[in-house]
């Protein structure tokens, strides 16, 4: 359908990375699919990245997206912890990347600010307001809820900035 | 060559990626081919993580190695540092994990001792022992030097692994 939008917004980490897909035509928003990756946790780090890579390609190979965008990772951590997000994160802007999807980022706040209408919220707030904004996507778990509400903001910041370029 | 193992090694940075293809015949070492991958740095975050997996995965599809060795990151760096490592990290620990080849990782300090015979070798003296131990390889640069020495040093290990197990 012209005009309609698909985005495969992505929440990465090192145990679970979520996922969820949107279509936005103008303002409106529709629920498409969510979902979480949870590679075994036998499975050596390297392979837990492959298992998240070949998740990701499929998806986007299934579900075509025409844009993504992944959640910048939670940096007030140990450098240790924050190098073994950053492996996943980087896994997730690369399947989109190697598809030549253009990769949006945000950060948490700007996320839950553009969800919930504040920076600090609750991940209940953002899983809830996830519900309203996208009735259809029913109750997700937390990293696939989360994955919906960075599919969100990137939808609203894409028509900010379009808009902005028409008034301009 | 039966007994012939090449080994690639890997050393990732966000900006530079060093990689050296090594085989080793018994104690013998041998050096085959090294270089950098430098994306672009116009290119954005995602797209360089693009670059240089299509480097690492083209390099394993023409070398065919049986096993890699990634270096571990420096991780007395600020968390947003480390995470920026991290996605480089990410992916050069995919790319050989795609192509179902084991993947061994060294901190840089097991590096330097297996190659110079101490923990805390300058990055000079870790490339003087890379030309000694591998006189074909030459002049490399620095992020190259650093990849052969993670091959080195996952040769060194492997084959003091194999005789554990032959004495055990």
């Amino acid at each position: 359908m012209a005009g309609v939008i698909r985005i495969l917004g992505i929440d990465p980490g090192s145990g679970a990375t979520g996922w969820g897909l949107i279509e936005t035509i103008g303002p409106k928003l529709a629920f498409v699919a969510a979902g979480i990756v949870r590679p075994k946790r036998a499975l050596g780090r390297p392979e837990r990245l492959a298992a998240i890579h070949e998740a990701l390609a499929g998806l986007i190979a299934e579900w075509a997206p025409d844009e993504a965008a992944v959640e910048e990772t939670f940096v007030n951590a140990s450098p240790r912890d924050a190098l073994v997000l950053g492996e996943a994160r980087g896994v997730a802007l690369l399947a989109p990347a190697l598809a030549g999807i253009c990769v949006a980022e945000y950060a948490a706040n700007t996320i839950k600010k553009s969800v919930v209408g504040k920076g600090h919220a609750e991940k209940s707030q953002v899983a809830a307001m996830v519900r309203v904004l996208l009735p259809a996507s029913g109750e997700q778990a937390a990293d696939a809820a989360d994955a919906l509400a960075v599919a969100i903001c990137h939808a609203h910041h894409r028509s900010a900035a379009a808009l902005t370029r028409k008034i301009a």
